[in-house]
């Protein structure tokens, strides 16, 4: 999430390196240059925002280490978070972390199903289903689960997919040749642990990387379920009631994004409330990635605990200090000590 | 600092578990006993402030990796606080950490010198120099240099040490036989390194861990000024300008406590902002254990960043979800892409 | 509302004047002197709470002209509140009103009506129908009108009444004789405007101002509707639909408190908002008078405006001024203005 | 002040009608039909701001008593100040009243005498002395007084006055006739007094409203110092201690801005604290109009106190409502009461 971070770390005063994902060195390079004149333009060194270029291990690995840069923020998978937490906080430096995300959008009887299915779609299908806050798990009551399973094959079977330049599509392909392969080995291994596809499951032939949209029926406690693939596949899953629904949905690793659709205000308190959602990202009638910009974006758990923005964000770009001011001839002693000199 | 810490965990509505110094194990049960019982007074668990004894590598050990335990709020050493942090966020918890502090007080030539006489005496010599605030270094502008060390050396004279528990001690004992031989090992490296003791330097005869209150003069670039130790050695530097003053004062690894002595605003706006104290704490015509209460407790750099108290410590203590309600029948999506299905 | 009025008046540091009801003289001074007495076990001056005794046309003429006093916080009729109103405001003073309230709960199909039915008869009969917050309107949706209705009637006729000392007791007497009488004036306009009395409309036989709760059903556009009966007489009503039983709650001149029962969301939330209850206390499950301590207590309309109490209210108690301070050699100049002297 | 008040009500979601000076008619029907093409460009209706144009007495009135206008913010004299005040107070509408100034700076021995010069020759020349903010009254200790007082005059000799659009002119022409014969008339009423025009006091022959910018010495308890002049006479009187200067300060009925040069803490917290400046804008070394874009802008007593902007000046722009919402199936009921229906 580079234009949050980097907005708010800038704001605050901060000198900043910025490393783009390595499959994107040319944007990365052409973005800052941008960002550069915007900032020359208005009296500020270009220096201020600084690109590297290389690999995680070896240019990465330097930022981690370096105490000059008092907090690195990153966004990646939890593995590497792993490791970047625990080598900047070896070194007392601040981090803030966006790892995995596992969103689930719980559809309860009372809720505006229309609503719903349009949330659902979007949410695994758009971007591809490259999105930290893209919807993988579905949750349905099943006093509707079947028709509205039904609602969701039709809509995936009308999507149009190709050139994302094109404004008709609404699914491009995936990032890399590597992506596709995590969308076919993890269509096997759904296979193998007992998921059944119920529509999509193939790469499209030709050129580009470009898959089906894929929606797979599934036992909730199958181990796959607890891992993110980064594609667009979407496990639709059956719940009885919303303490079953929410236990699914905390169920898993990670913490980043989920949502309720109902029109009962003690379901919504309850989702929202200590008991509910574990995730950072806790919606009530829209999707996972609905509504979150200006808000604290970030989630819990494996996804790190880290919030990229919000109102209280700016806190983590600067040092604070507590500053007690006497203009008196009294002095205050701490905790009230009396201490008086005879000399 | 068990009581701001665990005071708002427990407002936050948090169960806790509390490990003391291995050298207080008997005050740990003492105080937790008295906790319990008035929770239960007031209708709750006694249970929700468990106390754990023994030693920190096997149960301390068993803490920092327990996924259970949200959260670590761990007062010590930098050199245990470096494994609590690496450990605690291997796991993506989250830590406060008070680790070690060396905190200095400047003198201004236009400070109120008596006030800041009394600070400095009490900051070094109360609670025999075994507060993580007190005094270590006080930066005097050369101009008064010479009749401030001597007043202060005047009042040393004076202060009356013995039994803590009589209302006219001023100065008790340390707190174990390896406190006395940190403070003497001390006064031998200071001695090597070039210092010379102004007053005090050596332990008392007879029961109990009793030393003298010292003073030493010593280059500030000393190795020895680098380090914290855990007794009333106070050094005192001499300065020429604010700016050489304010770099001493953060040209040490840790940043807890500060403060300065000046009635310019000038000077004071020029130590609290972004190029002034380094520390967690700056105060103004206060010691460096002055007024503390209340305000957000902790430091910078190698004393680890974490605050123990103040306005938005609470948050530390929750779970943090950004809740988007929609009660409408349109449907946010975001970044505002459009997104329509035909069916 | 003297508890909360004059707690922050006291907290924000201003000596206060206090003038209770004149028909409740002696309560005032006994608590004034029991005040004072806390005041003077805690170091403070009893002559921070004052007490006047007298006719407002009198003592409270003077206090209201009187410059010296900043502000002047008045619970009354919106009679005498709008010549407070007036005349405090023409020496630019501050004033806090809360006036007449004249409050409504809308009961909807999908509420919880055991709930609802509770907070009715609590609202409208607790204190005798004598709090600002008393339920005097009741809002029924049409097709639960009878039922509802019906289980009122059933409730008022098991209302223990009698000394309000005895634990047993759900309703006590009118405040005066002039209450007795405005009961009974009330019941006979009521009956002239078409109103009916469901239960009750008579005062008790016996000694005291004992009257008997009272439930009318009445045509919510009747002129009376409009008014404040400061006295235990509820008026039910019947409406078809959300839209309308908000135009009935807003379609009175004083803008006290409101409440609705519902459990759908966007009901709440279409209450709740710019559209909703334009009274100060907008409540949702809980009656009128249910849940207002620590909120900003007050209302708008005739009510007057003010507010008592809640997290900013401190904020009308005390002078604001705003501080630019200065440190630099630089002078800022009102909206960037280039001045520059030659001399 | 048109822009704050405006700008903040619209975002606030309010309609307005604007009311500009009598004086003003065809500018305030320019920057009408200005807002209006950037409303409509940005879909908004034009309408959200309305002008009329007419005198106060007739159109002003209307507003003053419509009970569906909300709010009226007023800036202009206390005198008729006072009535706006009155009358929509008794319909309990909102009122913000920025009404007549009279504007000190206190000069100290330790001030930036400087800076200071500056300040006092922009505040009380600048706009030719036409600002709400502008300066009046400029007390001087008597260390430094006739120094002061002869650098100023000669600051005085140099201020280019002429065409108010020629980059090079510092002081331009007053507004109308009327307010050289307010000019005139001043200098004649405080000869009267005992005044003494060290510069300046005359009005400049030709065409234009010009007057000189001048400075008067005279005993700060004449009269007419507590009086606003609205044209470029700047006062220069004499003190001996801080608790003087602050006392002439506080001795005028009106309450807008005020600023103090001083290097001293002691003296800067003295004069922002509840014993020292009794004015809305309380500067320290810049001038009364220095820096107030953005803060609280308004001032106490006869200065009306209303504040036009600041951090929560949207309240004023707003309904406000205490909203509980309560999702359980327990009612709460108000100050914990025990209300058991039987039935």
């Amino acid at each position: 999430m580079l234009g949050w971070n980097l907005a708010i770390s800038m704001i605050c005063g901060n000198c900043n390196i910025w490393k783009g994902a390595s499959s994107t060195s040319l944007i990365t390079v052409a973005t800052t240059r941008i960002i550069g004149e915007v900032l020359e333009r208005n009296g500020l060194p270009a220096g201020i925002l600084t690109t590297v270029i290389g690999s995680g291990r070896t240019i990465g690995e330097r930022v981690l280490t370096d105490k000059r840069i008092g907090m690195v923020s990153f966004t990646g998978s939890s593995e590497v978070g792993v490791h970047v937490s625990e080598v900047v906080h070896r070194r007392f430096g601040r981090t803030i972390l966006e790892l995995g995300g596992n969103n689930a959008t719980i559809v309860m009887p009372d809720g505006n199903l229309e609503l719903a299915r349009r949330a659902a779609v979007f949410g695994a299908v758009g971007t591809a289903g490259q999105r930290c806050t893209s919807l993988r798990r579905l949750l349905i009551h099943e006093s509707l689960y079947d028709a509205f399973v039904a609602s969701l094959v039709a809509a995936y079977k009308t999507i149009p997919i190709g050139d994302p330049l094109d404004a008709k599509t609404l699914m491009g392909p995936l990032h890399t040749a590597a992506a596709v392969k995590e969308y076919e080995d993890g269509i096997a291994e759904i296979t193998k642990q007992g998921g059944s596809v119920l529509y999509g499951g193939k790469r499209r032939e030709g050129p580009g990387n470009f898959v089906e949209p894929t929606i797979v029926a599934i036992d909730h406690a199958a181990p796959i379920v607890q891992t993110e693939l980064f594609v667009p596949i979407l496990y639709v899953c059956k719940f009885s009631t919303l303490d079953e629904a929410m236990a699914m949905n905390n169920g898993v690793p990670q913490g980043l994004s989920s949502s309720i659709f109902t029109t009962d205000m003690r379901s919504v308190f309850k989702w929202i409330g200590p008991s509910g959602s574990d995730c950072g990202i806790v919606n009530v009638n829209c999707g996972t990635s609905g509504a979150e910009i200006g808000g604290a974006f970030g989630g819990e758990k494996d996804t790190g605990g880290g919030r990229e923005s919000g109102s209280d964000s700016w806190k983590q770009y600067m040092r604070r200090s507590t500053c007690t001011i006497n203009y008196t001839d009294k002095l205050p002693l701490a905790q009230g000590v009396n201490f008086d000199l005879s000399a």
